[in-house]
């Protein structure tokens, strides 16, 4: 399962609040806290396969929502458009740097640079 | 009801696919279509307040989805920043016609544009 971490830390991310309490936790445990299925079942005193099954309807009831509103989806795409952005503030100071030395300029790529960066979040 | 319509919309839009077949189609006939509570009744042949019932429910369903994940919230925040870097590559456009002239300015200032939009759909 593991093998799945970065596609499942999304999930959690964008849809951890919709799972229960005890799915919240397993899932956090397993995937953000790298801990064993085995280790979870000790600590919480359930059989390995119940954690197992625990983490697996955790990951359907994100999974469903994701493949029904694509919310994911489309904010990986948008990611792409800030690389973009990113690109596009990189090549301005170039030029300015090399050319012009203007400071308005400087500070467009300043905006530019800020709003990629919190459109990363 | 129809004074919270952009609110609404902007539920259906994220939330839409999580409803049932026919919270969909109430919902997108009212708010969308703008048909009242009386014609939705009507031409589905249950009460007005049946109708009424299955749209409040509909309403109820994604606004839970949004309380628990805010990502409606979250977009909204973005479009801030795109409308940051909509004004940046405007004032970058300005002081190109107006002093530099150099046609690598204006591509940077098509591509922010360009990304701009992208992040706005």
């Amino acid at each position: 399962m593991k093998n799945q971490t970065y596609r499942m830390t999304m999930l959690f991310d964008f849809y951890g609040e919709l799972l229960t309490e005890r799915q919240k936790e397993f899932f956090d445990l397993y995937y953000n806290e790298d801990l064993s299925l085995s280790e979870i079942a000790e600590n919480s005193g359930i059989s390995r396969q119940g954690v197992r099954d625990v983490i697996v309807r955790a990951e359907g009831v994100m999974q469903e929502v994701e493949d029904k509103t694509g919310l994911i989806r489309r904010y990986l795409q948008m990611q792409e458009h800030v690389k973009a952005l990113q690109d596009a503030a990189a090549e301005l100071r170039t030029i300015n740097y090399r050319q012009y030395e203007d400071p308005r300029i400087d500070a467009v790529a300043d905006t530019i640079e800020k709003a990629a960066r919190a459109l990363r979040e």
